[in-house]
């Protein structure tokens, strides 16, 4: 075998699996810059990646001209980037349907005027699974492999999710309010458990999680249940919290303390607690979620467009504390592109704080990847490119005039790529994209389905 | 002719010709939607776009299944979005060599240690030309149809413009310190005044202008004599001006005024002159600005990642100056991606003003067009889909899984269009780029020679 073992200092990539020299592996991914996005972020040019029953065998280095290790399967990155693939920490993907549905308007009028009414009329069992499966293939064919979710109706939801080939941690929402699927909130933990007892150990690429929608709309009652079924069954408790200024104020008034503080009295700030937004948060607040472990899904793009306000993000990864980041739904950004998302991060806190410093190109693509598996329990698992992950995987084009020249592969991702440069994509060692075309999914038939829904839900759709 | 007249209610679109039932046009653009962008943004579905010698020469609803009017060439929309080319207000396009070559570092290291060095080594007549033509080979390919551009060797910069088939406002640089191609500064006005002389007619498409560096990089003497040159000529005057805090307190501190009021001093706040950036600009300001009758470029993206600040937008459109989108150098951006810059537009100042009514997005599709073109002395000329004015047209495709549903296209093409759905790209009514392909440039000679010269720059470039 003409394959080269890459000398790496570094301990991380030391603890590679030596093959024994007949291995065929199932994919070889070979002719890439990988950006392994381990602890040193180690780039490793002119690499090879080996991946065996789902989950990455080896990286090694391979001269022009030399031959790949034997695989089933070899796909020719093209001098390309292979990278984690990116993880989206929270969406409500059944959202799509609602693209774009209403913008420039005060979050209130917002909500009440179109949200709210639309989805009253329009969320059912069969258009959250045709806009899911919409979603799943924006979020592919944009190169995230993992999403965040939470929404009402998650079974189906999970259906969509479970033939895209993606990999989600998805949670059923808890609201004290009718909602769809729960017309009796007394019964919102209830529906949340069975949620979580139907996937708990149904697909391994589906993790059930509880979702609640928020301090203010969730009962302290409500909020401490929720809390201990994820507690029991070992899950990620998500939950909006402490988005707008509304919202602050509101605590203060009524309870005396921060939303923060308030989710903190109730035990709620340990380890597997994700805080969406966290934006109006003081340095006591930062404290208390250092010290209880929970970590944080920044939305820039929607805090953005809502005019919510901007999360203290560098002080939340100065204390400590990992960050994931997330589109949240397409109603509100109003898309699932972690490309886009990933420019913003870094720009918005650059020109916040005006230190062109902060949010560095490599921070970022770990917020985006590593640092966002670990934000929704998948540390370790996904996240980063080193022997014995899971091999989820894209493969990004450098070749086009946006992106030449290449000096710096980090920047490159963060500061020029564009979603439409993902060419594959690889979940669990399975390409479900290649060459921009989804494998998993009929998206003209999704398509279709799509715009019907909308024409429902707006006569003017064409 | 089956062709049925567009009944429009605004004055402006009755300004159409009615043409002759028998005019075979030169190219006509059917089945798509319309946004003109005109005073009313009136938006036409199921449009049909006629031009004529370089000109829109009509605009008319045609039913499905209707013939489109008889031309020599004939381009189905697909059902997508067909508005104005945009219109780029800053940028330096030779820059495009140095993408990326620097991230994430203070302003003055980033120029001193990386961009001016860089610029001393490798600016020549050959490398300005060769990263001219990748700069307009990414603006063709991300919908850019007319740059205003400032950078020295200006007239290798016009030669690969020329060639590109793009709309241009060239300004050749003046400053008061040896620059490429201008090693004595006391020549800078002359080499500046011979660029003028050179492209004054030699193109329809070429619009020679005058780029002062900046007001501390220019003296007094300096900036009159090439605002004189260039009101002389009744040319574009641009001037980067209040970018950053450091700026604003050196003029505070050393002439005791804000730049701006430094620049009315010299009676140089015209409506020939283009201020870029404006950051740092208080009520006194923005009224000496509004009261001259100078408009402004601003490069939000630019100013986040260079942590420059937010310039107050929102103000100056109160105040009714014209502002027009800008992407600044590839040096400091990465990318000349205008689909990316309003997105950023409209969301930067909603959160920065907390009201996510500011720069909604017809706003903002005005910055990109209609009202960017005013910026650079194009008004009227470019940036809106009128009788009359020239066929600068872009074709957006809806169809992939991001821009479905599409309820607004107004909304779709601020928050949700990316660079990639441009399918085609017309400039005074010649098609210079079908499908994704450009028609005018040689685009795999173009990365090969940057690439050539990237690896001058520094080895690692692959
Ligand atoms: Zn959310
Ligand atoms: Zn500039």
């Amino acid at each position: 075998m003409l394959m080269r073992e890459l000398i790496v200092t570094t301990l991380r990539l030391a603890r590679r699996i030596f093959m024994a020299s007949d291995t065929v592996f199932d994919l070889v991914i070979h002719n890439g810059t990988i950006l392994t996005v381990n602890d040193d972020f180690d780039i490793v040019r002119q690499g090879t990646l080996c991946i065996q029953n789902g989950r990455i065998a080896a990286i090694s280095v391979h001269e022009p001209g030399e031959q790949p290790p034997p695989a089933k399967a070899t796909i020719d990155a093209g001098g390309g980037i292979v990278m984690p693939g990116l993880v989206n920490t929270h969406t409500h993907l059944p959202m799509s349907m609602f693209r774009g549905l209403a913008d420039d308007r005060p979050l209130m009028e917002w909500l009440k005027e179109t949200i709210f009414p639309a989805e009253a009329a329009h969320v059912h069992p069969e258009t959250v699974f045709r806009a899911t499966q919409l979603a799943c293939a924006e979020m592919i064919l944009s190169g995230t492999t993992t999403c965040c979710d939470g929404y009402f109706l998650e079974n189906s939801v999970a259906r969509a999710v479970q033939l895209s080939g993606m990999r989600a941690v998805l949670g059923q929402g808890v609201i004290d309010y009718p909602a769809p699927g729960v017309p009796d909130p007394a019964r919102n933990i209830a529906h949340a458990a069975r949620f979580v007892e139907t996937w708990r150990n149904a697909d391994p690429l589906i993790t059930p999680a509880v979702f609640c929608h928020s301090p203010y709309t969730c009962s302290r009652e409500t909020l401490t249940k929720a809390k201990a079924l994820a507690r029991s069954q070992g899950i990620l408790f998500q939950i909006h919290a402490a988005e707008t200024r509304t919202e602050r104020d509101l605590f203060l008034r009524e309870h005396g303390v921060t939303p923060i503080r308030y989710l903190d009295g109730l035990g709620l700030l340990d380890a597997g607690t994700l805080l969406v937004h966290a934006v109006w948060t003081d340095e006591t607040d930062i404290r208390r979620i250092s010290a209880g472990g929970a970590v944080i899904s920044h939305n820039p793009e929607s805090n953005m467009k809502l005019a919510s306000g901007i999360a203290p993000v560098e002080k939340f990864l100065a204390a400590g504390i990992p960050v994931g980041l997330g589109t949240d739904g397409c109603a509100s950004n109003n898309n699932l592109d972690l490309f886009q998302e990933m420019d913003t991060a870094a720009k918005l806190h650059k020109v916040n704080t005006l230190d062109p410093t902060v949010m560095d190109a490599r921070t970022v693509i770990r917020m985006a990847t590593a640092m966002g598996a670990r934000a929704i329990g998948l540390g370790g698992v996904v996240g980063t490119l080193e022997i014995g992950s899971q091999a989820d995987v894209i493969i990004i084009d450098t070749g086009k005039p946006h992106m030449t020249p290449l000096y710096h592969p980090a920047s490159q991702i963060v500061y020029t790529a564009k979603a439409s440069d993902v060419r594959t994509v690889v979940v669990a060692g399975k390409v479900i994209m290649a060459d921009g075309r989804i494998l998993t999914l009929d998206l003209a038939e999704i398509l279709a389905e799509v715009r019907k829904i909308a024409r429902r839900i707006n006569k003017r759709q064409p």
